[in-house]
């Protein structure tokens, strides 16, 4: 957190609330209600941690409006119509706090070719290859290497160590994390009769269309022509493996450690959550919801809900997955049915 | 893709084919015979898409020799004996069209103590160790980091930003993605009586043969002593794990998101789907084929196939798995089973 | 391993053992029994692997100092009481032979506001931020980067291409392998009524204690405010997702390509094997053993050892996945059963 401090009063006003207790209580960090610390402010949105307003020690703690103590508070409050926005917007007042980077590095390798908008920042160790465009304020921080012909739109962050290879095209308005290494090449290959396998090139890109964020050390691979597509407003997690000539949709959310194999086809505003796999040129509709580890291997309808691997209706997977556990029993009843059957058929 | 323009004539002569339709057919890219579009050359391999050659916006498109429509084409045609290896050798044909890179950065930081064989790239930011030798051709992308005593063979490729740690050999004709780590420590640790672990020196290294291929991100550590051996021509996708003294055997393909542990010997020309697990010290025989999500905890036989967690052979494992789903409708059948007998005992 | 050589009269006198056979007899690696090699130093620590010390060609062994052979050596011994601690300190006595890197690197960029300690390392082409504090003897290896305010404690070692987002904290003692993230945004959006994520700003840090070593690309994303906390002695593997607000108890070991979600709090010297998932805010006690690939969904009470996803305990799980393989024979049995008792009723 930014080592800046505001009074509650400073808070409210730019929360829209109303303070209660002394409006010069100075906060200078956010913290949790439960451990709460002096200058700390926290928030109690989910009733069922009221108990901890009473006991905190933060020097103020931001409640719903109609919030009524049925004790003494030792710390101030804020009083607000919606907390939960609160959280977000007093998240975000403090990450414009930050200071931000702006300049081209020394150290950076820039050839003439390259054409690079206002307001930039490329930091030390940044290599570029040749006929780059970057964006206006587009931040690329040190030690990223961007291929030739690679496009970055405005306002797009790449952090530390950003590997992108040629020809690949981000948006604007994207987030990039580092390690994350985007258009490398498909993995495809044919085997002669020997077993000995000739690589297949990969000529193709990635697209990564406006508003994405990619997490740390996540991969996407590059089409083997033709391209691979991050639609715009995706978020993709750490880790993760997104395989040549994908198509992941608008919207769609995606943890980390998933892998998508090749030529997926994943539709718009999914959720899938960690160690997802997806078999290769499955078609995934709108909406679908994947619970973590679960296994695709076939095509998923609109608004279907999967868990398990294979994946079952979730409903369905639940009460199988629960029931695993029964199997050894169940053989023993089945042992006992049949033992039992036996003789009665004899007598 | 490169920005080159062929005519048909021209690429029916480098495939070995017949034209059909105007031989002077401009053709740019490669594209989807479902998705063509003007100045694209297709390929009509599978018969399946037979239907999409007569509403195809492709310039062109490749099919069989044989082929004969049934309906009036608005594309040209080349004909060729076998479309399907065509289209591999196409791709490289494009593929060796691109400009290579050559020729050492000034930014490159090579100690005298480096042995560079000739025609070399060794791109911007590029940091050698000690001892170093660098075969002929090989090319070194930016930002690569490259150990004490490391050898890399002729014609090795190392994109942006691989890690080579002290006293690895990276054959020749290998190609490493971005981000891959190469030779990093086991993880081998000893506890003592309070849970301290102490860690075990890993003072061994890594042997890349020649002809391999390693993913983006991917981690082969090195062994505790002696070698962790990665053998001539294994492809191994983006994200995986191959952990201290492991031993991979010729041709075998392990996709992306596996975990190999500690020790385990896998034989030659596998072929290991995504997200599969292998246990430590397991010994897997030649030609085992694994499903996704697969996690193998004993020895594998040469030619088995392996699918689920604790993997079984595919046909048991293929019914047992799809059988998972019945068991809480079983449950409720073996109640009933029960409870009638029971009647029937009674009377 | 060094070049270096030792008589096994030399090497006795480090581990504190008497030698048996030519006490000059020269050795210049560490081999394994099985398959050993001239100048090389085997260990006989399983007595199961006994047969080979009659046939190995390394030229000495260590054993137990009472071992008796039955038959004739062509080795020579080093007799030792503890041959399994020696083993641990010999490696410990060859790493402690590399040459230790030590310098500041000219091509490293160090701003004016960085604290550096006493007999540093800083590589070629590290990267640091503004007010960076590191300690005493800290190696940082090539093409690492470091951001703003991190600390990083006395003797701790950074491989190269390590990146540090702002405001971390790395304790003492600590290892971090190559292509690791630390500090990296956690994964937080709040979506919209059209499914649009809105980004929560990421604004608290990593803390890593004493004596930690995190794998190759391993990932520890930083808290949305507070910490993730990466308690002293924990031992993380490669390729493994530490998630915002999680807290990883002492002297934890996680092995490689787990994934710990969100917030999730993992107890004392745990064990999580290979390919592990841990669902966010999920409570973990001490002493917790977690099998290959398990899913843990429910809060785990110290001392349980889990396998399977969802897990369950061990025994219970062992038999539990032992026996899917038999549901589809289950089905049928059940089937025949309801037969038989139809006919019986009919009779």
């Amino acid at each position: 957190m930014t080592n800046v401090t505001f009074t509650i009063k400073q808070i409210a006003h730019i929360l829209g609330g109303q303070t209660e207790g002394n409006p010069n209580t100075v906060i200078d960090k956010i913290t949790k209600i439960d451990a709460g610390e002096k200058g700390g402010l926290a928030f109690l949105i989910d009733k069922k941690f009221e108990s901890y307003i009473y006991t905190t020690q933060a020097s103020a703690v931001i409640v719903k409006d109609d919030f009524n103590p049925s004790r003494k508070l030792s710390c101030a409050l804020i009083r607000l119509a919606q907390p939960q926005q609160a959280f977000v917007k007093l998240l975000q007042f403090y990450e414009n706090l930050k200071p931000q980077k702006l300049g081209i590095a020394k150290s950076a390798h820039i050839p003439k070719s390259t054409q690079i908008g206002v307001g930039v920042y490329i930091g030390e160790g940044v290599v570029l290859g040749e006929n780059v465009m970057i964006g206006d304020h587009v931040k690329l921080y040190p030690l990223c290497y961007v291929g030739d012909k690679v496009h970055i739109g405005d306002n797009s962050i790449l952090y530390a160590g950003v590997k992108i290879y040629d020809e690949c095209k981000i948006g604007s308005e994207c987030i990039i994390h580092s390690g994350a290494v985007i258009g490398g090449d498909g993995f495809g290959f044919v085997p002669d009769e020997n077993y000995v396998y000739e690589k297949i090139p990969q000529l193709g890109n990635v697209i990564i269309e406006d508003n994405v964020e990619i997490g740390s050390n996540t991969c996407v691979d590059r089409a083997t022509f033709s391209s691979t597509i991050i639609r715009k407003g995706v978020k993709i997690d750490n880790l993760t493996q997104v395989a040549h000539n994908c198509d992941i949709g608008e919207n769609t959310v995606i943890a980390a450690c998933c892998g998508i194999a090749g030529s997926a086809k994943i539709g718009k505003h999914c959720v899938f959550a960690g160690q997802v796999g997806v078999k290769d040129h499955v078609v995934i509709g709108d909406g679908v919801m994947v619970g973590s580890q679960a296994g695709i291997h076939r095509n998923a309808k609109s608004g279907e809900k999967l868990i398990g691997s294979p994946a079952l209706p979730v409903e369905k997977g639940l009460k199988a997955l629960g029931s695993v556990q029964f199997i050894p029993e169940l053989i023993n009843r089945v042992n006992e049915l049949e033992k039992k059957l036996q003789e009665l058929n004899k007598s």
